[in-house]
């Protein structure tokens, strides 16, 4: 039997606010076994971009990253966030390690192929080496992963933090038996985007091609939900979408 | 008999232009055996922190460091400097490591006392996780150490990359017979500021004693070579002060 392993998506406000983080850090620090926290960062990025006269522009809720973002990235994800979150956990005995893709070439990527728009210096996931993570976390470490992957050719990139969760967690699916939770500003997938008590509280593939036919799921929800879907098939063997401080619940939407 | 291990401070210049940056690291890629790289990145933070309409405040080569500033080097020497230098190495085949003093706890400090000079959030070097270090270096993991680290207690905190190097290489004498080599822009250490070839070759605790007291030894050279007997005291074999580019050549002061 493979030992369990929960991994715990979490971006935006919580992470880059004192008070919200130090709340998410105390109860990621109550999860029991093996654990990864994975962060995003992007307020902090826009605010120091701005700072610095950098515009920043977004397509679908993606950061077009030319040279001076990816440097700005590169210093918010890479540094101010994660070393944040990496000495947070540390004051509550978790030992944690921040890495990047480049870090250990964990995980690798390949700069997005220019179609419709140019994201710039942004990576597709290419390959994941698991050994590596999967033996630091047996060893009783806990990885705090930023959304920044490299080229093996010497160039950082920037890459979605829901992906970073999603190809880890469908790398570790090989050693553990992987929860994936990605938390999000909501209580979960909802019914009715004006009621934020009706979360859905599952999902199937069947229901959810139903729900985005009829319109209830639309937007960002959708490549959300496929990271899901792509994760369970490839053996991670429940993702949950909440909010972060719901982690303990029981509540959110179960996808199976 | 130890394994070896050489451990290399660069900073300045030569980390934070990308030619120069490129000739190191092809160099650095090159020596055999274990090695650690341990990184500056002050000119950077300065560039950034003006930018950021912070004002760098220096004291006896110090950076005093406010909340801005530390937010600042954290950026530039956890996240910019570092990655950067990280992805470069990996696309020479080594397998690095990216760490503060926060990741797995490996070095902590504390917030230096307010005495003549309140120096901000600057960390005095009290404990150095050697265990985890030398275990990840047995594995061909080659630390790239930022001028960073952490009181346990949730802060990171600036600290100096000579000190960074010398504590790395008084702990990592324990497991290695280590050689740690300071590069700075000159040849060595000058018997004359005005002539670059006068390097005197060999220092020990005797003729150091007395290049201070005739005044040949000043200035910023004088804690370097304090750093660098107390390594030889606590059981490193060399220490090499020398220039970046001349790493192979077997020149520099040799501190014995």
């Amino acid at each position: 039997m493979p030992e369990k392993l929960t991994i715990i998506k979490v971006g935006g406000k919580i992470v880059e606010e004192p008070e919200t983080l130090q709340t998410l850090l105390h109860d990621f620090a109550k999860i029991e076994g093996h654990k990864v926290l994975v962060h995003g960062g992007g307020r902090s990025a826009t605010q120091l971009s701005s700072q610095l006269g950098i515009e920043s522009q977004m397509v679908n809720g993606r950061r077009i990253t030319d040279a001076e973002t990816l440097k700005v990235v590169t210093m918010v994800y890479g540094g101010l966030v994660n070393k944040n979150i990496v000495a947070g956990l540390q004051a509550l005995e978790i030992n944690a390690l921040g890495l990047t893709g480049a870090d250990l070439n964990y995980m690798r990527s390949e700069k997005r192929p220019v179609k419709d728009v140019d994201y710039g210096f942004v990576g597709d996931v290419k390959e994941v080496q698991s050994n590596i993570l999967a033996n630091l976390i047996e060893m009783g470490v806990v990885p705090v992963l930023a959304p920044l992957t490299h080229d093996k050719k010497g160039n950082m990139l920037n890459t979605n933090a829901d992906t970073i969760a999603g190809e880890a967690a469908k790398a570790l699916a090989k050693h553990f038996e992987v929860t994936l939770i990605f938390c999000f500003e909501k209580k979960g997938v909802l019914a009715d985007a004006e009621n934020d008590e009706s979360v859905i509280s599952e999902i199937t593939r069947e229901s959810f091609a139903k729900y985005v036919a009829n319109g209830v799921i639309q937007g960002g929800m959708i490549p959300k939900l496929d990271n899901a879907f792509e994760a369970i098939d490839a053996g991670v063997k429940e993702v949950i979408i909440t909010q972060a401080d719901r982690i303990f619940s029981g509540g959110g939407t179960h996808v199976i």
